[in-house]
């Protein structure tokens, strides 16, 4: 069986990607990471998705560094200043949010290429969508067509990035996920990590208007 | 003054590359890198070199996890297979021998873009050269560009990678170093990393070649 490797963060569009990709016939190693962001309970999400997935293999990556490194450029990390409310967030900074992990998608890629080639798979899996509320450069077709571009200069087996959920919402990600018997429950979206989901931040504002468009309730607690 | 990013390895190129930068006015900030290398006594000469070039700050990034993900992929980890001579690396696995860390570059070279933006610089300096007895991908003119194309999709401001001795042999990076008075006695090279440099592997072989070449001893001793 071919091996492949998929990005699981414990969100929406991970976790659907990966019961997506159980229909394929691929042994799947996914790779989780842990790098210093504020809401690391989704990594709990993401482990408990494959195992009920079926994986392969789970491994979780952990880069404390990265906490060190960047805490000037994102509050998506807990040493980082405090995550705003997607209404706080004016129109013109929405493209690339005060929540944006600089080159978050090159570094976990680059990870997860390299690990592709090194245990043979030729592809990588990643569940990038379209964004509606708010958006990052490293989700989008250029990202993708371009990073291929440049994988594609190995001298051996390239490995290929895959985002088969690109031109989907996050509403037709829930409704996906629904017809595949994805959890939800047992998913995390909220960046600021607390008890409950906060409901404010930019990505339950677009997690609970996704559930909305697909005509459910987000079975997630809110305060 | 302006800041950058630039990555160091306690080997000749990187060396020369952060002597070169002196002359250039930017307030350094110098990585290297702890990935599971058999080799990391280079990483003892990095800092040494950065204290003597006189960097605002180095840092060592440490990442054990690479040695777990890629011991399968490669032998300049600790935990992969031992290194070859280069006598005995077949002309046809040159081009991406046992030795090749897959996805290197990009990997480092996506911590740097990224720290490069939080804290506000906009390029990032590594020191690819020409290789002539073996190679890598990620150490090639297509790969700078396509490394740059992609990079260039951020949405505020882009972070440009620049390896200014793309186009330099080795010897060409000896001459310039000696012209720069970078002490070669604290660089290390050799890839298996033991009391004395081994003279055998393929970056030893480059090594000695490169100062034969530019008529000079090299000033670490072998056995």
């Amino acid at each position: 069986m071919q091996k492949a490797v998929v990005l699981v963060s414990g969100g929406i569009d991970s976790t659907v990607l990966l019961f997506s990709l159980r229909q394929r016939e691929y042994a799947l190693h996914a790779l989780a990471f842990h790098y210093g962001q504020r809401h690391r309970r989704e990594l709990a999400c993401a482990q408990r998705q494959c195992e009920t997935a079926g994986v392969q293999e789970f491994r979780c990556v952990s880069m404390p560094f990265l906490g060190e490194l960047l805490r000037e450029g994102t509050s998506l990390l807990e040493a980082g200043g405090p995550v705003p409310d997607l209404d706080d967030i004016p129109r013109a900074l929405r493209d690339q949010p005060p929540t944006y992990v600089p080159h978050r998608n090159m570094l976990f890629l680059s990870i997860a290429a390299a690990y592709a080639e090194s245990i043979g798979a030729d592809r990588v899996f990643y569940g990038a969508q379209v964004q509606d509320e708010y958006g990052y450069w490293d989700c989008t077709p250029a990202f993708l067509e371009r990073i291929n571009s440049l994988l594609s200069l190995n001298r051996r087996r390239p490995v290929t990035v895959e985002a088969p959920l690109l031109r989907n919402s996050k509403a037709d990600n829930v409704k996906l996920g629904l017809s595949l018997g994805v959890d939800f429950g047992m998913t995390w979206s909220c960046y600021r990590g607390e008890t409950l989901a906060c409901g404010r931040c930019p990505t339950c504002v677009e997690r609970l208007n996704a559930f909305k468009q697909a005509g459910m309730p987000d079975p997630l607690p809110y305060p």
